[in-house]
């Protein structure tokens, strides 16, 4: 099991310099390369997109997302989802 | 009583490398392999399901659950629920 | 006064072994046998009941409940509630 | 300024065996005697009742709060309010 | 830039022994005297007015605001608001 | 990948003496000059912005932002938003 194991703090590591989807607690959503983070699960995000289906995407150049009130991280994400049948 | 005492972490520990299925705050339900953790509670999973009844399941291929928003882990659960007679 | 004074973490190491009765931020309520907690109040649950007066009680084997979205935990509680008059 | 200081915690020990008011994040108000907190203001009360105006009060023997969920107490209350001329 | 750098342990200090304003993430509202606070952001207010424009304003004498659940807080403040134009 | 990397609080540091836009869990929003901040992300803002597209925005000479509560911090935001063509 020890080879698949894969520390939470590890995997955003691994993600630096990437494309990553994250949604926060309230539902916002956002797509953008992760430039740095911290323990506390705070990121640094640049060349962001904001996916709001309701009121359109919206452009940010650099923001931080508070780890406090991330709820879901996904590696190379953007936010494009295709369903499974039901 | 000793004998039955089971820690939160060790719970969480044995689960690595299986399925489990994770309830957010906000409501969202993922089933998916456990591949990782740490002390807050952040959870790396793996072959994820991410369940809504209402738009339909979604698969992510890995992760990033913030233990923070967290609010309750089932050890080998897939999400069916079977309902007790009222 | 000293007494009857209870610190948080030892009532709920008494109730170790015995059912306790959870409430959590989201409104989710637990019936179940406490086996085993920690200093952030993460609980173990075995022989679980969720209590759902919408949907109906579901039955689950061990849960984790995450301590940060814990509400309110009631030692020996059953969820069921004797009203008052008003 | 120095002799009407007050810090949170002193506060909070003073109220032990008496009676205090709490009212949680989510709403849930209840009325008790505190016999026990910790540093993050977990707190034990005992001879509790949960003020519902919708649904009737109800009494609860003992309960343990979670600091987190914690908005606000007030020694000494006894959740009856008296509103102000508008 | 560092003659006008403010910590925000330092801006509540300051606060000490006046009247502030606080605004809790559920969305109450408090102004009163500030008595004390610590590294939480924990509070002690006194001669407290709890602003409710739906039900009325209502007064109690002494409160604590968990500092987990307090969104901002204005120095001086007393919750009346002049709007700008539009 | 080193030379484009960017702690959290590096970000926040950078911003001293400019202007940020903040917004909250609960969905406020704040466009303010950041004159501190510390481990938490707690942040005192001066001559502050609420925006508020409803009510109409107000102005707030100095403000103290929890950390704990922020979503999103995005530097020298104004709080106008250009959508892109969906």
């Amino acid at each position: 099991m020890s080879l698949e194991n894969l520390l939470p703090l590890e995997l955003i590591d691994k993600c630096v310099g990437s494309q990553i989807w994250v949604i926060m607690n309230s539902g916002k959503e956002f797509v953008g390369k992760l430039i740095g983070f911290d323990d506390y699960v705070n990121m640094v995000l640049e060349e962001v997109t904001e996916i709001d289906p309701g009121e359109g995407d919206r452009k940010l150049t650099k923001i931080l997302l508070n780890g406090n009130n991330i709820c879901m991280m996904v590696p190379g994400g953007d936010g494009k989802i295709v369903f499974e049948d039901k």
